[in-house]
């Protein structure tokens, strides 16, 4: 394929792929580079979204059998969502015609906005863009734009920063998000080097920088070798091998010089070999450009290393279009403020770095809307992740496409916090297996969605049957999440950690945005009624046993229910065959005590005990889980004198119990539990004001996957039946293990 | 000229210049690094010295015509001296064949010695250094033989470290030599960057350094352009504007970036405009050198800086061969030092850098023989000069001479401490007037002293008038001193501070190294012979003074006898022409009061209160001044109840009573002075003992020329006649102006 043809391919390519939902775009901001420029804009999408509401005549509790416990709605609403498309200045002027065209002629309150721009060649574009697009444009300032860009993504993006370590069988580190960013050091490598000290929002200094950057790479690189851009010099780099031009401490003498401890591996001079062979020898193109990278690199991370040693900064973050997440100049660096801080500080990279810009002079904008008062998250199906700024393997610089890379974020309902009972908040880290890390597990995990992927087809369109549309979207959906699990089994670092619950996530968001509102709904619901006929049974049966019994049989009661979940593939597979598979037949499944993790005589020995002042159980399916397991277990420590929240997930995900289903079923059985809260943004005060001492958490998803090495303040009980061989076999049990981890508090 | 016909001469030129006193040589020692070799040798050399001895026949003072007061008499004795030569690599081997020629031949003595080497190319040379001198050669630390050369110039060397300030009229600032030289930063620039925090002889830590440095210079300097080394690459450099190649803030702003304060002229991006210009623009090479060294100029000075900033330290040396007293290097590196330590810090570089190593290295080869014990003077007559080092401003590159650079130390007969009454040593600057930064009386002082130099000649063919090759050795001293004065008139920084006091001292460097001894030993005699014939009158006349009127005739006194100076161009006229100008005359010739600078009405104020502890009294001239000046006020003082300690020059300069001169006169008027001592190492503690409150010091050379403005703890004096029209002029008086300057000590 000819270069022609393929520009004019990807030019062709952004109405549908790239600037989608543009016809929506409210508002809009660009950072303006040297080479690449960042379009953000702000829209809004129909979402579909599943609603329960108390069924108007069964309220009464009459036990009418064709009468639904509640009824379940999917109604359209509008979320908001800003895009961030990044491309190569050469495509500007068509983009900004592009977005005339699809925008202007549909949008007449667009008029009179302002158009928000930044970055080095914001100056030279404002009359274009006023010219193309009718609107006005204002300059923002670079660093301002910046430093509110990195705060941002530092803030709502999960995994957004990550350590890069090379020769480790997972280079990428990510961090977990901390509230407490301040303060850090911020280097922006553009063109050239600025370093700045980030205290607070409105605090910030740029205390240093330095003129060999990214433009000092690409023009002596030019210069020295036959590369025409950025990525052809990179790619040359990537292939070359810098001991030919560099002079090492070897090289001077013969070995490392012990007495000043210089290893003789370290680079002398860089370039240094090019002195002495002047006459006829010539050097490789590839070596002279990985020196170059090595040299600025390493230099780079010098003067950082010394900056926030002089500042007493723990935190360096890297940033500006030199990174490119390019791996090379991603170790290089990370060499480098590891060898000059003697391993006392580490480079942080940023997965969005080249977004930061464009973030700022984004919420510039939206500053009058208060839009900064929302919190987003990273919409992963909309995202274009991690990999795609980095030339790929297999790179050949003339046949290839223009790259559009995007990011999106969605408005999330309310702000994040920390549950004040954990231990350390910035240590936790949720997922207990990280499959970025471990090969093995990755491979089966990948395979698990794949193989589960037609089923959670099916259940979609079986949860919509009255829509035409559903079958098409329903393989639209599938065709997307089958190409991100093939992305990310390429690109395990792709989005920040892989794990089962950014799987999980990802296909949810892919879901959402083929318009499943919650594919299981109509099961749980199903699920829901049967249960709770039979609870008034199970109740009397609990209450008719000793203390001790009782305990025991509200545990295994607990565990029992966490068997049905239409996630685990055995589980499926029991419920599938046999639709009468009921609570008796999962407490026969149970594994018999000793269980593979068995707690349960330290924590009937603490019931003897004082009540629990306050207990916060997290549930986690519907049906028989919650309400013959979770329910009767908060009614025994509700009887007990403990006061317990009970929580639940806002939104889908399998067959999960949801908070509005929660909210429907525990007024139900409101004789059994009188006090149910949200787990929302209230819950972090609720549980501060009640004085919290125990958490529980039940079911593989939060006991297992995630949390299961979270730390508390408080008691903790993490319970749950393994329900998956292969993650059974790895803790040493098989299916149907139980997992009853009783933990004192560590405060 | 052809090149290879210019080398040919210059290899021809070693024996009697480069290589002098290489018969005498005792000791080697080398720094062999990429480029540059310098080799070190200690030897002897032959002085002539002039004494004084009391005469036999005349020591019971029976006042014989015919017999002189004191014999004069000249004597050779053997000197030390360290010889430095620097060359270029290219020469080592002849170089070696040459001194294998010259040294071994005669002296059996080397055989079996050690040569020091040290460099990075010590290692390869080893073997060539013991087969061609047939001596042993040890290796010596690199880093350590810098470090040690550096602590050796920053103490032994006046005027050694300097800042240097480009856009200044004199760009050179000369710092003042400080005992107190710990801790300092030391960066050498050699292939690489060492950054070496030093804080005792032992005590020293490589901190950091760069690979950045001049092995990168060269290698992307002759890729990038025709250049084959070093020298052309900054002939080129310093021709170019890297304006055309790098970016600027206000390429990318239009202007400055006043929001983070960027000033538009500072470079952004390094190279960067070379980025936007692939296609058929061509950059000139001059401007890519200019930037080049810039950028690498600029990078080593923020490093260094924030090391330093990092490490509390003040002071900062740059040395290594990158450095070569360029201007625009030295002037890139000053410059970044400055910015990024916001005028905290001032860059220092070293007049004698390039032979840290070469030092270092000898002085570990003279540690066995406690050399290190002497303390050493540079000889201005043997050593090139600061101006060597970097490409004349015609410089044409292929039509050069090998150039052999020189740098030769004398060992003082003793150490030379920092007088205790002296304010704040540290900040002593002893001349008032410095020549380097003040081109009308640098005009002046070269002119007077080329003009004075047939007379200084003649004198010295006439003090040696047994001696028959006096009057040719007069014409090379001549030649070689107006050569120097050639070279200062071009190159004032050249040898540190250009002052009076180190035209004179060269000059008496010059005539001893045609041994001169001392040009007016048989003048001094005469004119001390009969000013204490007529001492006893002068004193009887001033015992018959009333208190207040003796004090103003002992002033006066000091005065007229300050009049009589051979140094003085007025002076030697007046005495020349008039044998028997007298003390009468002398009186005559003083400025009527009020003086010029008129302090004696508080200086007998003074008088009348109670008398000094102990004064030190600092002599001028031989004759009239020193016995009918100092001796009768010296007399009073100790009358009055007052030690003193009378000083004089241990070495001739010109009429200027010597250390051994005054002691035979001391014994002469011993009934009149009890206490004499001597300005040497002794003094120092002599003056803590008697607890000195009163300085006092005396003539043009003393008081005027220099310690004009010394700030003293106690009470000091100082006075002078001005027998120079040019510089009464310059203080607003005219010739036989008085200075008698009273101050009160600051302690």
């Amino acid at each position: 394929m000819c270069a022609e043809r393929s520009y004019a391919r990807s030019i062709s390519l952004p109405p549908d792929e790239v600037f989608r939902n543009l016809r929506n775009a409210k508002r809009f901001a660009m950072d303006i580079g040297g080479s690449l420029a960042k379009l953000a804009y702000y829209s809004t999408v129909e979402r579909s979204r599943a609603y329960v509401s108390a069924s108007s005549g069964g309220d009464d509790g009459d036990g009418q059998d064709d009468h639904h416990l509640y009824e379940i709605q999917e109604q359209n609403e509008l979320g908001a969502r800003i895009h961030f498309v990044k491309f190569e200045m050469t495509y500007f002027e068509k983009c900004l015609d592009f977005i005339k065209e699809n925008l202007v002629s549909s949008h007449g309150e667009m008029m009179g906005k302002v158009v928000k721009a930044t970055g080095g060649g914001s100056h030279k574009y404002t009359n274009l863009i006023r010219d193309k697009l009718g609107l006005d444009c204002d300059k923002e300032d670079e660093m301002q734009c910046l430093i509110e860009g990195c705060i941002f993504v530092l803030r709502n993006i999960t995994n957004e920063a990550f350590e890069y370590q090379r020769h480790s069988p997972q280079p990428y580190k990510f961090q977990t998000m901390d509230a407490d960013i301040f303060p850090f050091l911020l280097v922006n490598i553009g063109s050239g080097v600025s370093i700045v000290k980030v205290e607070s929002h409105d605090k910030y200094e740029r205390i240093g920088g330095s003129s060999i950057g990214g433009g000092s790479f690409l023009g002596l690189g030019c210069k020295l070798t036959k590369a025409k851009n950025f990525d052809e010099l990179l790619q040359l780099a990537s292939q070359g091998d810098h001991r030919n031009v560099d002079m090492l401490v070897r090289d001077i003498y013969g070995g490392a010089y012990s007495a000043l401890g210089l290893p003789g591996e370290l680079i002398a001079s860089s370039f240094g070999k090019m002195v002495s062979a002047k006459d006829g020898q010539e050097f490789e193109e590839q070596d002279i450009a990985k020196s170059l990278l090595h040299t600025i690199s390493n230099d780079i991370g010098q003067i950082a290393c010394l900056y926030a040693q002089l500042h007493g900064l723990r935190k360096i973050y890297f940033g500006g279009f030199f990174i490119r997440g390019h791996p090379v100049t991603m170790h290089t660096i990370t060499y480098a403020i590891n060898f000059w801080s003697r391993g006392t500080l580490q480079a942080l990279f940023l997965r969005h770095e080249g977004y930061l810009g464009a973030i700022g002079a984004f919420l510039k904008g939206a500053e009058e809307d208060d839009s900064e008062k929302y919190c987003w998250g990273e919409n992963y199906a909309g995202s274009s992740g991690l990999h795609s700024t980095s030339p790929p393997p297999d790179f050949i610089p003339r046949d290839r496409t223009a790259s559009f890379d995007r990011f999106e974020l969605d408005r999330l309902e309310r702000p994040l916090v920390s549950l004040p009972a954990l231990l350390d908040p910035p240590s936790y880290f949720p997922d207990t297996v990280d499959l970025t890390e471990d090969p093995d597990a990755r491979k089966y995990w990948l395979d698990c969605f794949e193989e589960a992927l037609g089923k959670v087809a099916a259940r979609a369109v079986a949860s919509q049957p009255s829509r035409d549309d559903a079958e098409m979207r329903a393989q639209q959906f599938m065709a997307k999440y089958n190409k991100r699990l093939e992305t990310l089994r390429e690109h395990p670092f792709a989005y920040g950690s892989l794990t089962v619950r950014s799987l999980l996530d990802t296909r949810e968001q892919c879901l959402n945005e083929f318009h499943f509102a919650d594919p299981y709904q109509h099961i749980k619901q199903q699920e829901n009624e049967a249960a709770l006929r039979i609870l008034p049974e199970r109740l009397q049966h609990l209450d008719s046993l000793e203390f001790r019994e009782r305990q025991v049989a509200l545990a295994e009661g607990l565990l029992a229910g966490n068997v049905f979940d239409w996630g685990a593939k055995a589980i499926t597979r029991l419920m599938e065959g046999d639709d009468s598979f009921g609570f008796e037949e999962a407490m026969s499944k149970l594994q018999a005590r000793p269980w593979l993790v068995d707690d349960l005589d330290p924590w009937l020995e603490r019931l003897q005990d004082h009540p629990h002042k306050c207990a916060l159980i997290f549930a986690d399916n519907s049906g028989l889980d919650i309400i013959l397991g979770v329910f009767p277990f908060a009614r025994e420590m509700v009887l007990r004198g403990t006061q317990v929240i009970l929580c639940a997930n806002s939104k889908p995900a399998l067959n999960d119990v949801t908070y509005g289903e929660l909210k429907i079923l525990a007024k139900k059985v409101a004789e059994l539990c009188p006090t149910i809260s949200r787990i929302d943004e209230m819950l972090s005060q609720e549980c501060q004001r009640r004085g919290v001492d125990l958490v529980v958490l039940e079911g593989m998803g939060r006991a297992i996957h995630t949390n299961y090495h979270a730390a508390f303040s408080c008691e903790s009980l993490k319970l749950a039946v393994l329900k998956n061989k292969w993650l059974a076999n790895r803790l040493g049990g098989d299916v149907f293990s139980v997992i009853f981890k009783y933990t004192k508090g560590s405060k």
